[in-house]
């Protein structure tokens, strides 16, 4: 920190470094540029952008004097006058290495990166607590909406039990508009893609290593452990069908794909983390059930606060450049007036509960021979497993047959095993759809 | 701070001083001593209770050691070995001097006391950043859900224009019920009182003096100015009728009471705030049409995060506990690690709108002649006014002739002025309610 620039009130300027300018770092510059003044006032001191990085420096940039691009981001987070770098570029290298240099050297970074940090929190988080900077990622998660910091601030004093969040925009849109209209799954993917909700390749939005990302983070940060996408059990939403989302209703339910975290205490007293996420049954009364389109929203259930939603935004440039001003001026204030944000915190190391053990509820759809006694064989592969059976529906008849069975909760591994052998039964032509159910308090 | 105990990780214990043991401050007390582990955890060293000030020495109180308790708290936070100060004793005096003496004396403090911060922030905030320390009072507005610090902190590179919230537990209790039964409004109150959601004294509640503190808290914070329980337009729910009721469901909505933080930007480019507490009719798809009970909500619209809602529990001792025991984690971080989190900002410095310019959306139900001839002389004066109707209904016939105005946006002074002038028409009997109606996009 070489720089000395004295601004009018006596006070150094705070260099700003920007890596890469899509939706996100185009917005975060345009608020730096526009909110001068106002984020000064809140600073303590002028937030100077010094240089954005950018892939391509023969695309125009509105709004961005040229003489601040630059393509080599190592050489502008190696610059002394960078007090703070700010990083969007996404993916795990370069921005691995990038944001370990630039702590080593003392500067706070603020990123939006969900899927290195769902892998490398710890390794970054040691990088700047030795060198005593910030590291936040307020967008990292949930875009505008304000959840890692009422997590780890807010919440400091609670015990945190359970989140469940609708965290992927593109796939609730698709959810939602397969809700609304009936379609088919394949054919709301391509709408969502003509409407810019769904990117060229889906395949880390609907396979849910999206919403798996930010469940490590969430848990992480909810359980005070170290939680990484590897420990989250994923499945995605491609298999969803327009059948899914009629017998949904039917029930009184939607589907919606939830990255959940959860506190389990097991029969030992050992407490374990559950981070998972699937598509599931949501009740309509329960509030997830009404977060439609592109919205995120965050349900966290504490010992003492009880239950919390946070609703918001989840994605687009604006939303996610509020969280990232949001961060980048808390880090300028701790570089004005000392101090810093609280970093990662893995104190209660709290292992991870196999799937297998996690009780969870289950809606399965088959089609079965319309003939006696049929219910009774299914039943009894759902009793002999010791899983008890909330609802039984019969639909149709002769070859549309077909059973719909909710059960109560039972540990994962159980019901699975159910379906696998409901499949082999003979009476059981097919299971056309498993899903779980959440939300409910049975 | 002579206090030098060293713990097994050589880390100095932070003495904590709680003021008052009322619902929260038995639960504060109750979760520092449960959660010692985690909490030494979360903030590097241990939280050690130096002692709780009560009223009555006389008083049982469970699970803390007698040694602890006194009633001079003006001994107990002028003493060394505490560097926190928890005050929920709640009103000005004598929490305003223990609070100005425990800042001006190097301590940290943490309060829910939404009246004394409503008036007195400047004061306080002002010796705290004398003494750099930290002032914190997120239990203040909304119990347990984090509000304060995601508009002081999240928010902080964004430029908030609005924030609309249910943040009184009694009133939304009392106007839930009276939607949900139909019941009376002194029936319901009374009901209120009996199941421990209305205090003996229920004015403070019922009249809005509790939502329009917290409307000043926000107000302030949000726009950077400071903004004072004077500066807040109130009226409270006492005339809201069951017909009243009646008549938000006939035009889908319901009634609640709500703290409005607004940012007006006049016709001569000049910004204002307005800060207001009335019963207001909601349409029920709005998100706060569903908040119910004694829950919270509070919807915040940014200029780039664009909306977001925050949702729980608004009162209680838990809930407000957690928010409590948050700040004290952070507070208590701070004293460990050093920095501290932002005070008062009050660069803005914008004026305080009057009411009267304020646009709203009137809702007026009367009692008219049942003559031709009746609507076109309501109307006229309406339109005199240069007021534009959204709807009228007719309802009744004879004595029962009853004409319902919903109008569109419209200074409130020239709103009111009409409704006193209906009030003055030989044609119109009487006029039997006024509300206006928020959370529309007209």
């Amino acid at each position: 920190m070489t720089d000395s620039r004295i601004n009018d009130n006596g006070a150094r300027a705070i260099g700003v470094a920007v890596l890469g300018m899509g939706n996100v770092g185009t917005e975060v510059v345009r608020i730096l540029t526009d909110n001068a003044a106002d984020l000064q006032a809140r600073v303590g001191a002028p937030l100077e952008l010094r240089g954005v990085a950018v892939r391509n420096l023969n695309v125009p940039r509105d709004g961005v004097d040229p003489a601040l691009l630059t393509d080599k981001p190592e050489d502008l987070v190696a610059r002394d006058d960078v007090d703070i770098v700010v990083e969007l570029i996404g993916g795990i290298d370069p921005p691995r290495m990038l944001i370990r240099e630039s702590l080593q050297s003392g500067k706070s970074v603020v990123t939006a990166n969900k899927a290195l940090l769902a892998d490398y929190t710890g390794e970054l988080a040691t990088a700047a607590a030795g060198a005593k900077v910030d590291l936040y990622f307020e967008a990292a998660v949930a875009g505008a909406i304000p959840v890692i910091r009422p997590l780890m601030q807010s919440l400091a004093g609670d015990t945190v039990n359970r989140v469940a969040g609708i965290v992927n925009g593109t796939t609730n849109f698709i959810l939602s508009a397969m809700d609304a209209d009936g379609s088919d799954y394949e054919e709301t993917l391509a709408e969502a893609g003509r409407l810019g909700y769904a990117e060229a390749d889906p395949t880390a939005d609907v396979e849910g290593y999206d919403a798996a990302a930010k469940a490590a983070i969430l848990a992480s940060i909810s359980f005070h452990s170290r939680v990484t996408a590897l420990n989250v059990y994923r499945e995605g939403i491609s298999k969803i069908t327009a059948a899914d989302l009629v017998s949904a209703q039917a029930l009184d339910c939607t589907v919606k794909l939830l990255s959940i975290c959860e506190r389990i205490v097991g029969e030992d007293g050992q407490q374990r983390i559950s981070a998972r996420v699937y598509p599931a049954l949501v009740p309509l009364e329960h509030p997830l059930a009404a977060v439609n389109g592109a919205f995120n929203a965050v349900v966290v259930e504490a010992e003492n606060a009880g239950r919390l939603m946070f609703y918001g935004q989840g994605a687009g440039g604006a939303p996610t450049a509020s969280a990232v001003l949001g961060d980048l001026v808390m880090a300028a204030r701790n570089k004005v007036h000392g101090g810093r944000g609280p970093l990662e915190s893995t104190y209660a190391s709290l292992p991870i509960a196999p799937m297998g053990d996690v009780r969870t509820r289950y809606y399965v759809s088959m089609r079965v021979a319309d003939r006696a006694g049929v219910l009774a064989t299914v039943a009894g592969e759902f009793s002999s497993r010791g899983i008890s059976i909330s609802t039984v529906r019969q639909e149709g008849a002769g070859d549309d047959a077909r059973l719909v069975v909710v059960t109560h909760r039972a540990p994962d591994a159980a019901l699975s095993e159910t379906v696998a052998a409901l499949e082999k039964l003979e009476a059981v032509l097919s299971v056309s759809s498993v899903l779980r159910l959440e939300g409910t308090n049975e």
